[in-house]
């Protein structure tokens, strides 16, 4: 257990910029303790009004896509060319299934770990989706917080993750494979609608007239989609983290989104619907939490869903019947 | 206020194919009062052996794309040419702002209304999306327990409707115009990647060149998709209400999905599937009503919201300060 200090001494920490003031914050805003949770409320609190002035950017694709080492290049470029302080974040409640192919292992970052002006945190495994995705909120925060102004959110695009990381940035961006089937590349269905932008990866040597071929189909491909409510065209481009190509191309689009979205005041509506939204979603949690953990619930839920899915009983006179015991 | 008989009697006529019980217990199923729900219930309960023997198929589409009369047709065809027993509902959160462009006007299918192997039932206008989806989803039982092989859900394709209707049917038919342009057709991102089947209506006279390049445009762009998880190909053709044509095409796609998907088995395992997601969705639904209708949430959540949207309270510490009310 991770010494615990004053909610004051965390805040000073955190606007200090101190990392390791900002890691124990986040540890306690991770925690299932009661007494943790609290501080950490305090604490976030606190350090609200110097937090949202960032870029949240999403990041998402299949294993075998190329995540980490396009983070680790698109990560130094955003630090060494456009001055960012960077934090990266990762949401993965899949980890345990998948053998921790996200950031649990840090090393498969080494140039950006190690740099100063980069703050890496992987997310902790095995909790529910909705537990991780609230940390990672406020993880946001408290980076935001402690200085920093491009937040990377990391997900695998295998699961319901996409969904979660995408109602808490303000920037979507798809990697995907050139020529890999997108039936073999396993996306989620919906998942490339909600794109602002999709890089091709490992566009180099033999690669890259096939990536330029994937381009042309999935800009075409997006053109038949309607317009997203941000006014924003989704754009599609290639990369080589191996070659460091294709990064200036991929900051450009996020830069005219900024502006854009900026100007046309989506970008202000988005944040605050998100906040709103994330209000709503820990409300419900919360209830949830309630309901399920309830003893009695949990004693009759298996018997109740078993006799819903055989169609031995109605759905709504099963909730009826659950809520009635609370 | 329609009269009430005894769930005995309503069973016994919904089970004989009385189609005034039929309505009167759709009625019931959406009433407000307590009494009446607990009626509706226990006629669900008691008719729920004898549902589920029926394809239910979703048809959505943006305002002007032909619903009606391409459901009229194809609703004719179902009935002629296969034999069935069709019955039509809605869903329509938002008939109160779009003027009722839904089935609300049931002349609008003048001869399927007055055929005695078709049942059409609209939507109650002015609920919310949750109330609509709940007593569409009886209404779905009480039409196939009263002998209904067919149904077709109507919705709107422009709000989050969709979502709730795909979850509650089998097939999910997307209408689309060619050469509208999708920003101006105005279906949600998202919607086109639901789809098991897209039809281009208005495929006729000077349209038939326009809709045939637009047929393979989309059929190209859903070849970019991701499989999905039913194994199935989504289709795509031409139709046309007023020449009767496409029809059978649109048929041909339905069987040969319901085969598939019989024989893989997907077609089971998802009905399995709608049925325990109601029951979570109606927990949720039951839980959040009694939560939101609370006294001093009522009171304190516009005033916490405003907080959390102008980002001067964390939306956790909202959610926290507010669930402590109940």
């Amino acid at each position: 257990m991770a010494k615990r200090y004053s909610s004051e001494t965390y805040v000073q920490g955190i606007l200090a910029g101190n990392r390791v003031m900002l890691s124990r914050a986040i540890t306690l805003a991770e925690s299932k303790l009661a007494s943790d949770q609290e501080l950490a409320q305090q604490v976030i609190d606190e350090v609200l009004p110097y937090a949202g002035n960032s870029m949240r950017i999403g990041i998402t694709g299949v294993p075998g896509v190329g995540k980490s080492t396009f983070i680790e290049a698109f990560g130094n470029y955003l630090i060494k060319e456009q001055g960012k302080k960077l934090a990266v974040l990762a949401i993965d409640p899949t980890s345990q299934r998948t053998g921790g192919s996200i950031l649990g292992d840090k090393t498969r970052m080494e140039s950006l770990s190690v740099n100063p002006q980069a703050f890496i945190r992987p997310s902790p495994a095995g909790k529910s989706l909705g537990g991780v995705t609230k940390s990672t909120r406020e993880t946001i925060i408290l980076c935001e917080a402690a200085g920093f102004d491009a937040i990377i959110v990391e997900t695998v695009g295998v699961g319901q993750s996409e969904t979660a990381v995408h109602a808490m940035v303000d920037f979507f961006l798809l990697l995907m494979l050139a020529g890999a089937g997108d039936e073999l590349q396993g996306i989620k269905r919906g998942i490339m609608e909600m794109a602002d932008a999709i890089a091709i990866t490992k566009a180099d040597e033999q690669n890259v007239q096939k990536a330029k071929a994937a381009r042309a189909e999935y800009q075409n491909a997006l053109h038949l989609y309607p317009l997203a409510a941000s006014g924003w065209m989704p754009r599609v481009s290639i990369c080589s983290a191996l070659q460091n190509s294709g990064l200036e191309t991929i900051w450009q689009a996020i830069a005219d989104y900024l502006e854009l979205t900026h100007n046309n005041g989506f970008f202000e509506k988005k944040r605050r619907d998100q906040n709103l939204q994330w209000m709503y979603e820990a409300i419900r949690q919360g209830l949830e939490d309630n309901f399920y953990t309830h003893q009695q619930v949990k004693e009759q839920l298996p018997n109740v869903a078993e006799q819903v899915k055989e169609g031995k009983k109605s759905a709504f006179a099963a909730a009826a019947e659950l809520l009635r015991l609370v």
